[in-house]
């Protein structure tokens, strides 16, 4: 089987409702890339990954330019020797960055078409055994006020979640106390908490807050500080609250050096920038021989698949950046626990006509 | 000051005579991306980044597209904040790679208006006393024959070097020792030699040729391993051998770690892709506080600027990817040593007129 196509595409999708988080500030909408691989064998797979705001059409670039001339001709079956071609290809503008963000659409892609034709879900190609998984809420929601907060908490209730996660990370201290136990005293002690302050703090900081906010038995604090602060994240975890970070690590490497450093309880690779399947499962590997559970970062159409097929699956993330509606069946959750579909390949088919109205032409910023 | 404008510029330089190292193979082009920087007080400030060959139009797009509309209307001099800026607003798809070419070749562009507005000449505008520093020919010459290596090593001493660099990193290490028997013979034992094996190893390997090849006094070893792999290089510079490395490393981050670790001897950051004027001057310095010398890689005629100007100065790499051709004033060497230009700003005047048939339009790879 060859590869005889690589077509990108480029899309700015709006966010139903405006989301914040304490890096980001406000994010109205969120960048999607999406590869379409087509094989002389009448398979097509699709992958795709996302940005919040910057570096898509870089990133279409690096697809159309880079990686196409490199596949084309290629078995696409060949997952491992085409991730480390197209790793060395883009090594010198690589290692991690936007060639990941690259790399793992068109991995995506390759996984699909191999399950497609195998006549395998991607879960039980990748050696499953169950397709259900625990999955959690992730919201994006560091500046709702304290009743829409609460609102939302009991939407994620009522869709049958038992975890949930809001953002910290507030110029005052205090407002993410007074957020937390809001949200704490709404859900009950034995729903799931978790913590997100996406990259805001110092360490001073850190350790401040974590000092008032263990009261509300967060199951993990999410993203302290910046990712390459990897003495600053052991110094915490090793006081005793677990810590979740990955979404900002983009190659094994980076994995493993926060792994051996000790700065990481919960492992979160994200297969849309951390190099597809391939590099997720090389870091949920990785992971599992230290005994650290892997979670997953935003995809959860796609991530599904990979933690029903991990044996130190923690939960999976239920993002607000959801592609439900351009999703011919978009993820199925069952009494808080998502279900992978039992289609072969990865199971995603986009509405592409639908997701039309939101395609960016190349150097065309005007929807921006 | 306010910047007005920011206009980047995409082409392939083909190479005067195919070079090969063990990692690219033979390269017969580089990739150079320009960045013009306008303002409203009539300065105009140029950089440019350049890769091996993979990942200039992504560049491009992340300047056109990102960066420009972050810059228009910024102070160009407040460099620090605006290096800030620019890491920030790539970050998801950052933190390194080819969001750190972009970054650099805008940060070049800020520090020549700055030096001009200043009427100095980037060197002193950095503080340095003196606008000379020792000069080293690298050779990228990995496929020459014995015969062409050696008529490579005339010319340099010819041309005034007292030092150079040869590639190594044949299949066969027998091949690599010969050649550098071959070299030392003819150039003798007080010129200073520097071996460049371009990540081609692993440890077993490297271990092996270090034992046949410190008999011919290398200066320094270059890039043995893929920068991830800080344990091997500090394993191997334990033994004794300096370990040069860097042109690899993006952020200040990846050359700490690779500090911290005791993997390198001789720290080789290019401003082209390490962050810029900025990012460089950060690691020098970050350097100099564990006494540890700067070379550079690449780019000397920005790079002689920042070498005369810090306190840690180790050799100039004087690159075969030079841009001599089309500069209204190339480097200047005398008695083995650069000379920095004494024009205010970094003093490079490409001829546009002379660059034009070398333009890559966006989108369009039949020059590729």
């Amino acid at each position: 089987m060859k590869i005889t196509h690589v077509t990108p595409g480029h899309y700015r999708i709006p966010l139903p409702r405006v989301l914040s988080d304490s890096t980001h500030g406000s994010i109205p909408a969120f960048e999607m890339v999406t590869v379409c691989v087509q094989t002389d064998a009448g398979i097509k797979g699709t992958g795709y990954t996302y940005t919040v705001g910057s570096g898509g059409s870089a990133i279409t670039r690096l697809l159309a330019d880079e990686l196409a001339p490199l596949l084309c001709g290629c078995d696409p079956r060949c997952t491992e020797q085409t991730w480390r071609q197209m790793w060395r290809h883009l090594h010198y503008v690589g290692r991690g960055g936007l060639a990941g963000f690259a790399v793992s659409a068109v991995d995506i892609a390759l996984w699909d078409i191999k399950a497609q034709a195998g006549g395998e879900p991607l879960w039980r190609l990748l050696g499953g055994a169950s397709s259900r998984v625990p999955a959690y809420a992730g919201g994006v929601d560091l500046h709702f006020t304290t009743e829409e907060l609460l609102a939302e908490m009991d939407d994620y209730l009522a869709q049958g979640f038992h975890a949930l996660k809001i953002k910290v990370g507030h110029d005052d201290l205090k407002q993410d106390i007074e957020r937390v136990a809001a949200v704490r005293r709404r859900i009950g002690p034995d729903v799931v908490l978790m913590l997100d302050a996406n990259m805001r703090w110092r360490l001073d900081e850190a350790l401040r807050a974590v000092k008032a906010l263990r009261d509300f038995d967060p199951f993990w604090l999410e993203e302290p500080f910046e990712p390459d602060y990897e003495e600053a994240h052991a110094t915490l975890a090793a006081r005793g609250i677990p810590i979740a970070t990955g979404e900002n690590l983009h190659t094994i490497a980076e994995f493993q050096r926060m792994m051996d450093r000790g700065g990481v309880s919960f492992v979160q690779p994200d297969l849309t920038n951390a190099g597809g399947v391939t590099g997720w499962m090389k870091v949920a590997h990785a992971a599992e021989c230290r005994n650290l559970p892997v979670s997953s970062h935003g995809a959860h159409d796609l991530h599904v698949h990979l933690l029903c097929a991990v044996a130190n699956a923690s939960y999976l993330e239920v993002h607000r950046f959801g592609l439900d509606r351009f999703l011919a069946a978009p993820l199925t959750l069952e009494d808080g626990c998502a279900v992978a579909p039992d289609r072969p390949g990865h199971g995603l088919q986009f509405k592409w006509d639908d997701l039309e109205a939101f395609r960016i032409a190349s150097g065309d910023r005007s929807q921006a």
